[in-house]
């Protein structure tokens, strides 16, 4: 049999992935199974995105413009003015989702070999997109004793190599909820160009910041025209996972040249979800408001309730709807299985995602979880509810 | 400033790219500019597939399942089981265009340094997908007096080195129209057995056969479960270019395996579209009765309009919807942007896609180019008449 490359070996499988088959069988005993593991958020997509692809009158689902239309673009530039970011259309790549954006900002500044720097918890499919380009991830540990804050400056220095070319930040962070400060950022800022390394910054939760805390992004710094690559998307901005649309910025021309050539190799967007994302900007901003309090009032809700828990450690978000707790478990991946397997009170139990998979440092995270508050109050405390009973029942 | 990656240094422009600010420019002074360069159908989509979106009635824009959902792999293989293709759903992962299923197969299989072996000329993106993934590409050079039929077999061994990973065959052919022979099929399944090598089929033209010849999959053969990956898409079979929906089909557990870690890294494929797909496959066989018809008139109208004009080759396309052709100039790149820049009659003049972009040998198919037949009889007439003229008037 012709063997599979070595970087498909390699690939990473999700680390929810495969508690999915254990879900299943609980659902298909009865169980009500309580998803605090998905990122995916209950809140409707905003009525004039469905309304417009409900209206459309296309009659050829043509291809779309590679890098996106001009029209799209300029309408970003108007939205990320709001935001304190002046930009031209011409440095924005609309992309297949945040993912293609990720994917092709490696591509773009990576070969084989080379590494990227970032810091541990992160979203675990950065490890795939590494693994796709060959590209080492190299992690600096940050901690929940500190909510997550970016670790010391010096440990990201200690860790550049001449294979480094970049480091990666998620801000607000998936999994940590946590929101870098202007000083921080600065901090970032100064080290890549002082080491002339790209900074990718991952903002698809930009809009998600509580407690007055405004997001600061890496394009409002002067001086990081060279070395600032920012990775957007509409997933969670408008609830709209399923369109697949996100977007590429940087003021590097070299960087959006080589990037729209990794886009003409897959043509297109999709069209339909682009007809959504463009009419997803005119959003009022009473539906930004609603949706801010509501996670405000979930995450409160999770904290007030996850700290009544004997044992228990949280990190306070700040931004994003994720929040990452240390359980008093030895393995969060056995207790995660064993709340489906084995677990069930009046008939549900709780699904959540063992951290160990957001850390690439073996043993780091291993009591763990990350809890998404991407569902409704009382759900969500009937779901801590159950994980109280469930970790005074189990026994490691 | 930061240095991009090699592989993005090296990632090719699209050949027809560097022509399109000349063809606005022709537009931009008046000048009609018929488009015989871009694969995009003029054909409406099926009606069921627009109404299955304008219909849809969704609250959330959620995530669809990372490798498709089970019902629309179940009607895929009712759909192959008609084409003489039998399959479990569970042998096909669901993708984001034939693009995204290609870009899959390579990474799949081969790693930074690795070869693929192609007969030329080929399908442009597969060298930006082959880049990407640091893959070499092996051209086997066909020709247009054999119109494009698969090269004598030994010429495929001849090129097998230890690094080779797997022969890559478009059929029906983009560029060149051609329609691979059971036979034909037959013998590169006896060579990649042979080797041990995956042969890899992009069979997005399958529907588009002429003259009553039937299309052939490499997934008809026995005895290839191991070796045969199939690449397909909706974006031609239903006139749905913008839709982004494709498919990798492999018996291969590993494989599919393999793809499905690449596909959780990028999520899902775009929810909308999936929408559309899914209904598009009720579309009634009349549709596609209408629409080959219309191909071969358009084909026979090219083929004789072209034979007519002194100094040009054709090569007879058996499917798909184009058309390579030699014309008698030394320089089609040159000549193409001629037509544009210089070339007008009656206020109108042709854009045509030069085809050394499509062949990896420096040198062959200089004076050659594709023409793709997506546009109206009339239109088709008039660009063939205006080529006529132009090529009278121009001197290389």
């Amino acid at each position: 049999m012709p063997s599979i490359s070595r970087k498909g070996q390699m690939m990473p499988e999700s680390p929810i992935r495969k508690l999915v088959p254990y879900a299943e069988a609980a659902k298909k005993k009865g169980v009500d199974v309580i998803h605090l593991n998905i990122g995916q958020p209950d809140i409707e997509t905003p009525r004039v995105a469905l309304d417009a692809v409900k209206n459309n009158t296309l009659k050829v689902l043509e291809y779309s413009r590679t890098e996106g239309s001009d029209t799209y673009r300029e309408k970003l530039t108007a939205y990320y003015k709001t935001r304190g970011v002046l930009l031209d259309a011409g440095e924005i790549v609309v992309t297949t989702g945040g993912s293609e954006a990720l994917s092709f900002a490696l591509g773009s500044i990576a070969d084989a070999g080379d590494e990227i720097i970032i810091p541990e918890p992160f979203y675990a499919n950065y490890n795939g997109f590494a693994t796709a380009n060959g590209v080492r991830v190299v992690a600096v540990a940050s901690d929940i004793a500190t909510n997550f804050a970016l670790p010391p400056i010096a440990s990201f220095e200690s860790r550049i190599s001449p294979r480094t070319k970049a480091i990666l930040i998620c801000n607000p962070g998936n999994p940590t909820g946590y929101l870098y400060s202007r000083e921080e950022i600065q901090q970032l800022a100064d080290l890549v160009k002082k080491h002339d390394l790209f900074l990718i910054a991952d903002e698809v939760y930009r809009e998600f910041t509580y407690d007055g805390r405004e997001h600061f992004s890496i394009l409002q710094l002067k001086g990081m025209e060279q070395h600032a690559i920012m990775v957007d998307s509409v997933s969670k901005r408008y609830s709209m996972c399923g369109a697949r649309i996100g977007c590429l910025v940087s003021k590097n021309p070299e960087i959006i040249r080589t990037v729209i050539k990794f886009a003409q190799a897959r043509l297109s967007p999709p069209t339909y979800a682009l007809i959504a994302s463009e009419a997803a900007l005119e959003t009022p901003q009473s539906y930004f408001k609603a949706v801010i309090e509501e996670y405000v009032e979930r995450r409160n809700i999770l904290m007030e309730a996850l700290g009544r828990i004997e044992g228990v450690q949280v990190a306070k978000p700040q931004g994003a709807f994720y929040c990452m707790a240390a359980l008093p478990v030895k393995d969060a991946d056995a207790f995660a299985r064993w709340l489906l397997e084995d677990f069930s009170f009046e008939g549900s139990t709780v699904m959540v995602a063992p951290a160990a998979g957001f850390y690439a440092t073996p043993g780091l995270g291993k009591n763990e979880v990350r809890i998404a508050y991407v569902l409704e109050k009382e759900r969500l405390r009937k779901a801590v509810r159950l994980l109280d009973i469930a970790l005074k029942t189990y026994k490691d």
